[in-house]
């Protein structure tokens, strides 16, 4: 993911379509491997796009920058980075024309400011958005998809829905991911180390992960993240719960204490 | 930034870290320039901080990744990624004996687990945490300064406090930035487009951007933020101030509506 504007550099707005996307995609049983957050600024938008490209990601979602303001500036800087030129896009401008025509907001007239949203890097598709005026807009980049979402989340989501989530899922197949989060009382992170590697040892796919979450009342709290992922589902909840039984019974050898265990699909 | 830690990619945490980090700088008038979440993986954290460091900024800030357990990986993906060795660093064994002293926790054992926070890239200097085990590391990699601090938010802020800002601050010197924040009413985005382009003709160096916040009984609502960097204060302020005239008496003339003017130090 590719999220563009200062907003979040600044620290004014949280990056919550970031959580967004990643709980979507870990549910799907795939990942979010990397999220970057740009300048609105062409270098910025056009560096940060070959960076994301240079991993050969099977995807990339853009988010942001593509309203009628100068800010908006990701297309640009998208074209930029892949070499290709900006054109008027006829049918981004007849859905640009829909949505202003369906909103009953009488005949409004094509501005600049309003044809920018159609003006997309050659080779592109606009991606119907049900939700606000500017489309989506993909784009093939070396065996790579390249999608293109507005910033404003109900819009983002809405078009992530329904028009990426398809190809993501085609292209997944079967994988299925299985994750419980554990909480545990009386054992500090660095007691927790040992037993952590010797499970890892016994499942080299599995992922576990501590989170230190204080003391209280004299006792250290982690929670533990547990996740595997494999192409069976049966597999991998067989598996995710072995790992956490084997754990349960560690911890208690211990003298400490698993206070709960919860399914945490993301 | 560098964020380290799957929480982040799955949706599990907000990067609330990130948020906390770039209104500091803000407040002091510089900039966070990118932000890179990636997972706990050596490839990858080793690639996310390569990637950093190939725009030779003046500082990269890595934040997750520094306790005892096996998942915690950051330092071992730095060294990999500057091409140096861990080493047992003896003043973070130090510190590391202190923190567990200084607690009253008697004697503990300094297990493989706790070692490990004090095995640091070769020519990296520990930094003292306050308020976690896990010291800071500093390293210096062809003129940019690497920061690794904790995830923990109240340990990352306060070596960020104590060690980084007043680095920070004297490579700064004299910037200063004003932020405006505007509430408008009446307008649609695309039309508040080429006023935009006006004043930014007048303005280049300043940033304006536009936020749209929906419909409310008929009427568009938008966010303008506007921003103005300077060596000198009042230059800054003056400016800022005057961008913020010229945009009310043009929002007055398209028949819309600056509802509010906050100043809005990020």
């Amino acid at each position: 993911m590719l999220a563009v504007g200062r907003e979040l550099l600044i620290g004014r707005t949280l990056n919550t379509n970031a959580r967004w996307l990643g709980r979507r995609l870990g549910r799907m049983g795939t990942l979010l491997a990397e999220v970057t957050t740009v300048d609105d600024d062409l270098g910025e938008i056009a560096a940060g796009l070959k960076s994301c490209l240079g991993r050969k990601p099977e995807f990339v979602v853009v988010v942001g920058g593509l309203g009628p303001t100068p800010d908006d500036m990701t297309l640009k800087g998208v074209s930029g980075a892949v070499g290709v030129e900006l054109r008027l896009n006829e049918k981004a401008l007849s859905l640009i024309k829909e949505h202003y025509s369906k909103r009953n907001l009488g005949r409004i007239e094509i501005t600049p400011a309003r044809k920018k949203m159609a003006i997309l890097p050659e080779g592109a598709e606009p991606v119907r958005n049900d939700v606000g005026t500017a489309p989506g807009v993909k784009l093939d980049v070396d065996g790579t998809s390249v999608f293109c979402l507005p910033g404003v989340p109900s819009e983002m989501k809405s078009i992530f829905r329904k028009s990426i989530e398809p190809r993501i899922a085609e292209r997944l197949g079967r994988l299925h991911r299985k994750y419980f989060a554990l909480k545990i009382e009386g054992i500090y992170e660095s007691a927790l180390a040992p037993l952590i590697d010797a499970e890892l040892r016994k499942h080299p796919g599995a992922y576990i992960k501590s989170h230190p979450r204080g003391i209280k009342e004299g006792r250290s709290r982690i929670e533990l993240d547990v996740a595997v992922v494999s192409e069976d589902k049966k597999k991998a909840e067989d598996s995710a719960a072995r790992i956490v039984q084997s754990i349960q019974s560690r911890i208690g050898a211990a003298g400490a204490k698993v206070v709960s265990v919860r399914d945490s699909a993301p």
